[in-house]
């Protein structure tokens, strides 16, 4: 192998790439970044098993591809090397068997490096993709970022881990839920082939690292459903991911169909009570009382303080109400809402409040089960 | 208490007495921030006893004092819900027995806290000064990050953590060592009052912090040794600090008198190569070979790889040589140099070798000892 190429764009690769890396891994060829150069292109790989992630260099000037080849090399040493080096062009060579050199003005670094034959290959070729479709960068990113936090960290229920993803026609359901809130959005797709409806459970936190990935918001990102397995394919990135197995809940019970009181308010300013009410670490538990022109907000911690805050109420129907929820849960909730103003729904002293964005009404909702207090 | 101010003059006093804090002191009083507000004027006070720190709130349009009084709040709640404040202007107010009430808007945080007359006091004001002398700013932060990296963090010689200050008529010298490397430099004062020529142990620890406080690069602080106490004092800040006792090792045979080769080179280039040679982490020696035109710097690790760096020479005089040096102590010798060019003096096989500023030749020299290799 012999690679010319300007070290902007293999210090952009890496970042990428590096997101799937097992540092820790007993294994040790996972530890390892794949580097692989074929006629005008190169590549890197990393992947920790169930997150496998490849990063074409992007080609520009300085980029030329004189011998082929590939090797496996430490992820931390290459990239850390790399970053060190002073001059913008770097050169890349294997001169001796599973050895890297890595070239840049005065500065030499040679890394010993694992046979590319060993390095895990996702096993996603072998099937013939059943669904297939395209979705815009943005709208995927602030999707997965509204939904899903709401998924459980928890492996006592695996399942609920999993963000589960109805896709349909054309459009695509997102679903998480961790027992005590639960979001749902509905967000439609392009371009699909193949259209057979199908349900899939992806792993919460591969569909954060996805939302990490994707950079470019006016592009679309291709999504592969095939077997087992996703794959998410952008100009220059390919992401694979195993999808979890289990059956996800039915959530159609979950939804309240009717609610004794309705409040509209500004999400910027509920966002900023709740996190002005939540400040007392550790106290999580925190009041909503709605009556008036205002939503209160209040928590108390013992033997530090206690902290209220209001927010006016630009609409209110129904009967005053009064509500205690977990701060963290709703401030999570409300941090990516893309809606400017929203509605809240209290549903019963114990049934859960639901929140919708007003602007995407039928697309989305929020429920959140209430905290039982004593009073 | 009751004061009207403006959140950014609290933050940013927050921000400068925080480092004082000792979140996980046992003695609850000194996990708070003493806030006092006298006809006037507002001052916040943390304390962990060895390090002192106060901060006059600073006084622009908003600020006013209506009733003075004062209280000692928990650090970390007091300055997350003074960060969480969405407007501007802030009241606090002591309405209940040692209760504080921070108002902004609509939100109202209430804070359980401390008598401020439980705070401890520092010391120094029951002795007269005995050295009285003030300092350019940034002149004094260059001179902290230079030689302070060269104390000890090891307790097992605790007089090496300290950095040992010879305070004499019109200038001060700063040195520290840990036995393998030793900084020294040796600046001018203004305004010295009671010249009586002292030799004081400032711990390296506390002027790390004097010198991230010091933001005025223009401006001047006033040093004050009296007793066992050292206070810093500038426009809104007063820094104290105790001294630490003990006898600090005499330098004067340690720092070679002569020397067989000496070599000029660039201080960015050197530390650059520098840098780029220690990449493979746990690899700290380096070894340095001057022949030629230029100076070789190369490293290796068992099982990982080599590096090899170079830079062009200045100028040279003497015999060609190779030694090798502790990386990582190089690295932070050269960090904060400065000068544009380096001498380096090499003063034989197991001699230290000595790194002067060109600039500033007399005033600063720095040592480090090499490590003995097999060949």
């Amino acid at each position: 192998m012999l690679v010319h190429l300007s070290k902007d764009s293999i210090v952009n690769a890496l970042q990428r790439v590096s997101r799937a890396v097992s540092p820790t891994s007993p294994i040790p060829i996972l530890t390892g970044i794949k580097i692989e150069a074929r006629e005008n292109e190169m590549m890197l790989t990393a992947s920790n098993l169930s997150l496998t992630i490849q990063c074409t260099v992007s080609r520009n000037q300085s980029f030329s591809v004189i011998r082929a080849g590939g090797i496996v090399v430490p992820a931390r040493y290459f990239s850390e090397g790399i970053r060190k080096l002073n001059t913008d062009l770097v050169t890349l060579e294997i001169k001796e068997h599973l050895m890297l050199t890595v070239m840049s003005g005065h500065s030499r670094i040679r890394l010993c490096g694992m046979d590319p034959e060993n390095f895990p290959v996702a096993v996603h070729h072998d099937h013939r993709p059943f669904n297939k479709l395209r979705i815009n960068n943005a709208l995927l990113k602030s999707t997965i970022k509204q939904v899903a936090a709401a998924a459980s960290t928890s492996e006592v229920r695996p399942v609920l881990t999993a963000v589960s993803v109805d896709c349909n026609n054309d459009s695509l359901r997102f679903i998480a839920t961790d027992g005590i809130r639960l979001a749902s959005k509905t967000i439609p797709t392009e371009n699909n082939e193949n259209n057979s409806s199908t349900k899939i459970l992806i792993p919460a936190k591969i569909l954060n690292e996805v939302s990490k990935l994707l950079n470019n918001d006016d592009e679309t990102i291709e999504i592969e459903i095939a077997g087992k397995q996703i794959r998410f394919t952008s100009k220059e990135l390919q992401i694979e991911s195993a999808l979890m197995e289990g059956t996800y809940p039915s959530i159609a019970n979950v939804i309240p169909r009717s609610y004794s009181s309705e409040i509209i308010v500004d999400t910027a300013q509920l966002l900023h009570a709740v996190e002005c009410v939540t400040v007392l670490a550790g106290e999580k538990t925190i009041k909503l009382v709605a009556s008036g022109d205002a939503l209160e907000l209040l928590s108390r911690t013992a033997e530090i303080g206690d902290v209220q805050d209001a927010v006016p109420l630009i609409q209110m129907s129904g009967d005053d109400f009064s509500i205690a929820l977990n701060g963290k849960y709703f401030f999570e909730m409300l941090r990516y809402m893309d809606s400017e103003r929203v509605k809240i729904r209290f549903t019963g002293k114990d049934g859960p409040v639901v929140i919708i964005p007003e602007e995407t009404e039928s697309a989305a909702l929020f429920l959140i089960t209430p905290v039982r207090t004593q009073n």
